[in-house]
């Protein structure tokens, strides 16, 4: 099977549970698959232009009525106003719409005006005039097009246990990668921002040729027939680690914040990255026949430009919330808020499926963003709705894709048992996943001053748990019979590594005598932004400030440069923390920088529960703002509301403190 | 059009927005429209069985997980689990599974082997096999049934604005009709449970009558075709009142709690009835071809056998939430509390209409003992989590529906705009309303103690919005014109009375010289129930407490009983709230009632928030248990996560008491 595609109709919201066939792909080769590939792109995007259209309407809706309860205006409640834009966008949509039709086939005779099918791929609907005999006059009744026949189909239960693979994409993977955007521990993660990128990219690329370089070589020799490009496309999408059961634990147990932040990191950026590199293997596979350089670069720029322009997408989408949450008094009335804080960020995801990028890594970016500045303007119930609901959705989501990978596994009938493939696939992913962990550590530990220990480095390797988007990149196409053993494979990597990793990690943690209960220095530190409100330059800093500046001049610089201007102009200018534009932009810029600053903002008294974390301490060195690290300002402040878990999830939300020797040391 | 036939196919999660045919629906006279209809049906209940079999897997796997985290066992993750249940259920699918197969028919040639196609109805999948020009290899593309083709199809852009009908039913709905349940004030709810079930009862099965009966006259004058039975089906799906708008406005003005909850309490109870009349009349419509006494009595058989067995169902569903929160320390877990919470909720919906009965009315109720029990037994975040998270699907859900609406009204192709039909309507549902209002009001306030006052008469007349409700049964069918019409028109009632009534809510209040900024007295009662920690008969009542007992009296009896039970059995039994079962019930049940009371239980200190809010001053009188209502111990207590809105919603929580003369004479 050369000409891998993604199926990608069916829409965003379109779950077919009553449908008849599940897995629906098509291979495309000739002009007529060629056709029908650019139909389902279209028809994809017609889906989630239309869901956007309606989200939009809801946020101009949240918006409005704000406007509207701000000026205590009565006489239009929120869903008055909803069917008013409402009825103006159907008149629009009536009048201005374009003419993309449908292709219909008329099966058993049709009206002879009716012009006769002559396009190259199949209709998109059929439509079957219907007789019965005692029945004398004919209906007609509409069939929609769902997917080519391989399978056999068996009994109703058991197909109707199987899902249509697109509600993994379009309803269940967005709330779990949004939420793990969201919940991200920032500070650790931007700390480590480097060794992170690495694994996340280099070692996820190198994983993926090393596990398909090792599954075509061996399938080879036992005489297979399976392409280079699905052995590639499986080492893409095998190569998505999903280590919940390991950082369940790692929470439970506290083991170290920077361990936490790695393993963390990576795999919420490898699942970006594998999705993104599956999308580039399958379009470079519909562009060429065999392994050509200039189809190879195509896939490379194609693989940079989506990541890159979904990223833009979500930052953007992101920072738009966080200004309109500044802007505007939404906090007054928590439920516009949180309703408009989920409406943002969905359709980011809907946007960019529309824009034909990766929504996935849209709404990754977007829940860091929305954490990273829009949290801060919320209100306190908002912040709680939001953390709870994604926390919700999230655990809901992830269970209900595991359980669905047991039941699968019976039910449903494009599974393929090949002994070769899985046996190979087993010692394939464990020497990508240790390609990708011990050289790039020993490679970073050469640039890093606290380096990667070796039994964090055995903790990571150990961490590559396949999880919820390996399965659901692997349903999403099993038309031919290579895709369906990488199924069948994926869904065994799946369950054996969530079973027996999950339920190894405690004994891993005391083998590798990875402390535990160790301290998190993250409520340290989240006063120290207090000083910054006196003004700048108010301190100039002591000695231990200097000697920390210096040693933090080893960090990654690309971190260093962003943090600076994130501090001086993101934060001010999207966020009410301190400090405002005032304080950080030259003179010169005053009056926009005033136009830019809201009065809340200026009379914010930066209680913890309102500052946001500073990513960094050396982010208080930057620019005339500096403040000492004396320790008495080191106030230990508990901020459950804050926190990654809210709460929800663990039975104790305060952390036991337990100090440990050399926990400093660890910290990477 | 005379065999009204409900369209239940597309299953409990089966949206089609990718469909190119909307409005999937035939009319069923002949055995081949039995069959079809029957298909329909079976299709639907295996849809919801699917989603009812992953809904029981997550509550498995919630409750396990909770007995592993509670003897600290480690070794298995919720993921874990989710996927070895998965596995377990999968393998009983696939080799248990029954054998009820789809009907396929193969078009354009097919294998000889195959028998040839002979069903009545129209099969539910068609196989194509399809040859292009340039591509000599046939392939078979499957096609799925969508419905009936009546109107022309216009560009795709529009077609894609109209959702498939079932999304109402399966998604939308039931979060909307749960949230009123779950918010129900229910100690003002059920001291005007009297006048709501007469209003809605009586009250809506009149209008419904009056205005099909005025309808079918007029248009039978103007010479139109329309059957009875569509003028009473109209008649039914429009005396759903959805007074939202009202409601909110009520809330903001803090206008007197016992006219909140008659026009809250009918809008909640006319939608459960309204769903089920008009369900009982298609089914009359469809076992008679005119007006016979049996199926009448037949359909009111069905109409009753189908509310009170959802009652149960939902009812029953709510307990078990109950009893599965209170025996288990789910609590300590806020997240999986909150996640089987969900679950529970959104099984009762499945369970009901796989049962073939209305999982709107089922889930209704079951909104309202999860909030008269499992409330109580919750954690605090649990509390503010399943709170939030309803009121937010609610938001959502209802403006989404509104902006459809509005939508719909010129991209929806099953638009009819019949004048004359439109004219009566509107004339038809005001004398609806009015004889719902004024006669019922008059008969009650001849045994009422405390009479309604007319003008609560006018508000109540004035509150009959039309919205959500009436819309989703109006789209469900629109194969005729009479359905068409019927859709048109109700539209257009939900636009006109959204925005006219809505607008005019605040001047029709001051108008009808209705106080706002009412004291709500629920807050002073909040705190009656803690003298009865003292044990029974402690405090064997003032004099002032027997004058209020002879007030009561003349309460209905029904609510009294009723409520006796509850206060001395149901809440004991269900809730961690004091009495328990050793304080009520004989000594001879001790050792039962030791067993169903919980150590949390007899420890509690019975702070507000713990405690629900006894539903009547009456309560207390009652089997010994007797509190004095001392002044003194009307304590003010504002408890902002129990009221309805949770801060959410409106601006000001702590609603300003301005004290307005006659009050207490205005409680009804």
């Amino acid at each position: 099977m050369a000409g891998g595609w993604r199926r990608r109709g069916g829409g965003a919201l379109a779950i077919s549970i009553a449908s008849v066939l599940h897995s629906v792909t098509a291979k495309t080769s000739t002009g007529s698959d060629i056709e029908l590939d650019e139909r389902y792109l279209i028809t994809h995007r017609i889906d989630s232009l239309n869901i956007l259209l309606y989200t939009f309407l809801l946020i101009l809706t949240v918006v409005t009525i704000w406007i509207f309860k701000y000026r205590r205006a009565r006489y239009l409640h929120e869903t008055g106003l909803a069917v008013i834009y409402g009825l103006i966008v159907g008149a629009i949509l009536r009048y201005t719409g374009d003419s993309t039709s449908l292709r219909h086939m008329r099966v058993v005779e049709g009206p002879s005006e009716d012009p006769p099918y002559t396009h190259n791929a199949p209709p998109d609907t059929l439509w079957l005039r219907f007789a019965t005999a005692n029945n004398s006059q004919n209906r007609t009744y509409a069939y929609d097009f769902k997917g080519e026949i391989i399978g056999t189909l068996e009994n109703e239960i058991v197909q109707k246990a199987t899902f249509d693979p697109e509600i993994f994409f379009n309803i269940l993977l967005p709330p779990i990668i949004f939420t793990a955007g969201y919940s991200l521990k920032r500070r650790h993660f931007f700390k480590n921002l480097g060794a992170i990128f690495t694994f996340a990219f280099i070692g996820t690329t190198m994983s993926t040729f090393v596990v398909g370089g090792l599954v075509y070589g061996f399938l080879l020799m036992v005489g297979s027939t399976i392409t280079f490009i699905d052995c590639l496309l499986f080492g893409a999408l095998i190569s998505a680690t999903d280590p919940v059961t390991v950082l369940a634990i790692f929470s439970d147990l506290h083991v170290d914040v920077n361990l936490y932040a790695l393993v963390f990191g990576e795999s919420v950026l490898n699942d970006a990255v594998a999705i993104v590199l599956s999308s580039a293997i399958e379009s470079y596979a519909s562009t060429s026949g065999g392994f050509e350089t200039s189809a190879f670069f195509l896939a490379m720029l194609n693989f940079l430009w989506t990541f890159s322009m979904s990223f833009v997408i979500g930052s953007v989408m992101g920072c738009l919330t966080a200004i309109l949450t500044k802007f505007t008094r939404l906090k007054d009335f928590p439920l516009l808020e949180s309703a408009l804080f989920v409406l943002m960020s969905y359709s980011t995801f809907l946007m960019a499926e529309a824009a034909e990028l990766t929504g996935i890594v849209a709404v990754l970016f977007c829940g860091i963003c929305q954490a990273h500045y829009t949290y801060n303007n919320l209100s306190g119930e908002s912040r709680l709705a939001t953390k709870t609901l994604f926390e919700l959705l999230n655990f809901l989501s992830e269970n209900f894709i595991f359980s669905y990978i047991g039941v699968s596994m019976f039910t449903f009938d494009h599974h393929k048992w090949d002994v070769a493939f899985i046996c190979i696939a087993f010692v394939a992913i464990i020497v990508g996943r240790f390609i990708n962990i011990y050289p790039l550590s020993f490679i970073l530990n050469i640039g890093r001053r606290p380096k990667i220990p070796v039994n964090f480095m055995n903790m990571l390797f150990f961490s590559g748990l396949r999880g919820a988007m390996a399965f659901a990149l692997a349903i999403r196409n099993t038309s031919s019979d290579a895709r369906k053993s990488i199924l069948t494979t994926t869904s065994l990597i799946v369950i054996v590594t969530v079973i027996l990793c999950g339920g190894l990690t405690t004994q891993v943690l005391s083998w590798l005598g990875i402390p535990v209960d160790v301290e998190d220095d993250e409520t340290h530190h989240l006063n120290q932004f207090r000083p910054i409100r006196n003004g700048p330059g108010s301190e100039e800093g002591g000695s231990s400030a200097d000697a920390i500046d210096a040693a933090k001049f080893e960090k990654a610089w690309l971190f260093r440069i962003w943090s600076q201007f994130d501090i001086k102009f993101m934060k001010p200018f999207l966020t009410n923390s301190r400090p405002t534009l005032l304080d950080t932009t030259p003179l010169c810029c005053a009056p926009l920088a005033r136009l830019l600053t809201t009065t809340e903002q200026l009379t914010r008294d930066g209680d913890p529960l309102n500052d946001d974390l500073p990513l960094d301490d050396s982010l208080l060195c930057t620019g005339g703002v500096r403040t000492s690290l004396d320790p008495t300002n080191k106030q230990s402040v508990t901020n459950p509301v804050y926190e990654g878990d809210l709460g929800l999830g663990t039975a104790s939300s305060v952390g036991t403190r337990v100090s440990v020797a050399g926990t400093r040391g660890h910290q990477l």
